[in-house]
């Protein structure tokens, strides 16, 4: 039996009372830290905020989580992934929580998640495109879904979508066909085998990509959960790409949100006497959504964003090609004559100081990165190792 | 027989030796007016470019129009008509002046124009769009240039277009079953039965509507003329819609057109597997045109470059909503508070200083304009004869 940490099983606690998503249980783990939060939500001394967002589930009983819990979720595949995991996906939730701190409702980022399939989080989403559209999709609509799925993983992007029938579905085969990286994000617990004719599907989904889910593992399906889930599509991936909906979907709900949290929003378009495509056409109209054509022109989309989704093999290749994450950020606070402290570069970056400090010394490395009186500079890539 | 004055023997002869688009005539007419032109033309005595841009035709023998000539045409059905003439769409045109004004090639206007139809040229482009797309059009593209067409014709909009197989004649045919104006600009002679197919088709638009052409009756078709003829299909309609076109195709061309003049420019979407639809999706995807999904939408568009196409029924009815042409734009150069002279008007509308004055008088009949100390300034709409 593991010995779990009392963070995590603090963290598991929280996740079990607490339905997303839950800002007062938010502030309270920010403002005392997740041991201390889950101690006093247990004992009942919290805020009106807080005893309000645990109500629902308190009724549950006592669901404190111990060691042999955690260990029986491993045991059956299953990790709870932690803010304090290494492979916690920061970056891409970043943007909740700058659209949190604008005060846009319902952007709360999950307490943890439970993860099902050997995709380290962090790498998974640090190249991915959400694909979402209707479940009552048409055969135009999944065969564009699967194609371009294909592609992009293929491209060594990680397609993301929320495992439903239509869209979803013909996006996650898409990618696995393409023996690529696939995601999906729950709108219920890992272990409710919803919906039961993608059970399949998701096994599939676990054995090279990872399922994720910010709900206990027998948390039932709801609708309401659907919409919450859907930041998590959103704020996962660099971009989403809306291939069919009707004017009122889920799909729509998504898109709003990828939109709002600042991420590329791409639109398939389709014939005007298709119904399936009006939410489409829709969002063209209006503006919010781009048009797109090919996954080719996904790629570009998303690249507009600063992410460099493209493979260096379909482009001019730099030393930099490679870098992404908090690489590519560092990498872009040098300067190429000037030199920066860590400091500088930490303010710039975002990227926190002993972080960059090590991302630096790799760059350096690589040729990207050079040591000089006032800090740091910019490299040519050419020195260091090979970056062919 | 009629006696035709000398300014219309003039133009007709000019039209019939200068191959369109010939700014050098055009130069030369507004230098020293159509019947001096059209003398020094015939006597050769004129700089090398006018003499360059009727060389083609000189070989023709001597092109001199009589009384006769027009006569027989007119007998034919056919009118000359002439920018002395009321009827001459001037304000249309006008886009194609201020394009050449500004040195961008091919925007010449037209010497004059020969017409089929009991239609009046400034009555028919008042209130028109444009509806071009592939000869080689699918039942979708049809349908919808159809649906369309028959849609805007019955809020009584002019649906132009330019009288090929597919969604030209589509968007003719849908505009006739609605008993509305049908308008076709053609890029061969009057005379010429082309395209062969669609001679009942042009006797059906000339019914009701018109069919016009810059080129002499007997002109043949030629590539040329087609794209020559495109800018007059672009500058006479307030928008262009594109129901399909491929990436490189003659209705690629007068929606680039219609983009320079300033115009509406929609485009409508199909399935990516089309690849009729391909022209529209890449006008779409740059941003060149608006995706519209209905003939509302159109209406819309076209509404938002401030001629007001759409009904008044179909929206909160304001005594505004009838006028059109200069009225409108006398209308809008008023203020609502302080007045303004009738110069003041005239040089913000464009609208020359009689047609204004008579405008204004119109205007504050329906309680749009009321005369002040300083001149005229906007009415509530309220006064003045019933504007509902």
């Amino acid at each position: 039996m593991t010995d779990f940490d009392e963070v995590r099983l603090a963290r598991a606690y929280l996740l079990g009372v607490a339905e997303p998503p839950a800002p007062a249980v938010a502030a309270l783990i920010a403002e005392c830290g997740p041991v201390e939060a889950a101690r006093r939500i247990r004992s009942g001394t919290v805020p009106d905020a807080v005893a309000k967002e645990t109500a629902a589930r308190s009724e549950l009983g006592d669901l404190g989580v111990t060691d042999a819990d955690l260990t029986r979720a491993q045991e059956a595949g299953l990790r709870l992934i932690i803010p304090e995991d290494e492979e916690w996906p920061q970056w891409p939730l970043l943007s909740l929580g700058v659209a949190d701190g604008r005060g846009v409702a319902g952007m709360t980022g999950p307490i943890a998640l439970w993860g099902r399939g050997p995709a380290r989080l962090d790498e998974a989403f640090d190249r991915a495109v959400t694909i979402v559209g209707s479940r009552a999709a048409t055969g135009y609509g999944e065969h564009v879904a699967a194609d371009w799925a294909y592609a992009l993983a293929r491209s060594g992007v990680t397609v993301l979508s929320g495992a439903a029938y239509g869209i979803d579905g013909a996006a996650h085969r898409g990618a696995l066909a393409a023996g690529g990286v696939s995601a999906a994000v729950l709108g219920c617990g890992l272990g409710s085998g919803y919906p039961a004719g993608h059970v399949t599907l998701l096994r599939r989904i676990a054995e090279r990509g990872i399922v994720v889910s910010e709900y206990p593992c027998a948390a039932p399906p709801a609708r309401h959960r659907f919409l919450v889930r859907n930041r998590l599509l959103a704020a996962l991936s660099a971009g989403t790409v809306v291939v069919e909906a009707d004017r009122r979907s889920g799909a729509r709900n998504t898109a709003g949100t990828a939109a709002t949290l600042g991420k590329a929003l791409m639109a398939v378009p389709g014939p005007l006497t298709s119904r399936t495509s009006s939410g489409c056409h829709e969002m063209l109209r209006s503006g919010a959504a781009r048009l797109v054509t090919t996954a080719e022109d996904v790629l570009e989309d998303v690249g507009r964003l600063g992410i460099d989704l493209a493979r260096p093999a379909d482009r001019p290749r730099r030393g930099t090609d490679r870098l992404s994450g908090d690489a590519l950020r560092v990498h872009e606070a040098l300067l190429p004559r000037a030199g920066r402290s860590v400091e500088r570069i930490t303010a710039e970056s975002g990227v926190p100081a002993p972080k960059a400090r090590a991302v630096l010394c790799a760059l350096e490395l690589d040729g990207l990165s050079q040591r000089c009186e006032a800090g740091w500079r910019r490299g040519s890539g050419r020195g260091g190792r090979d970056t062919g």
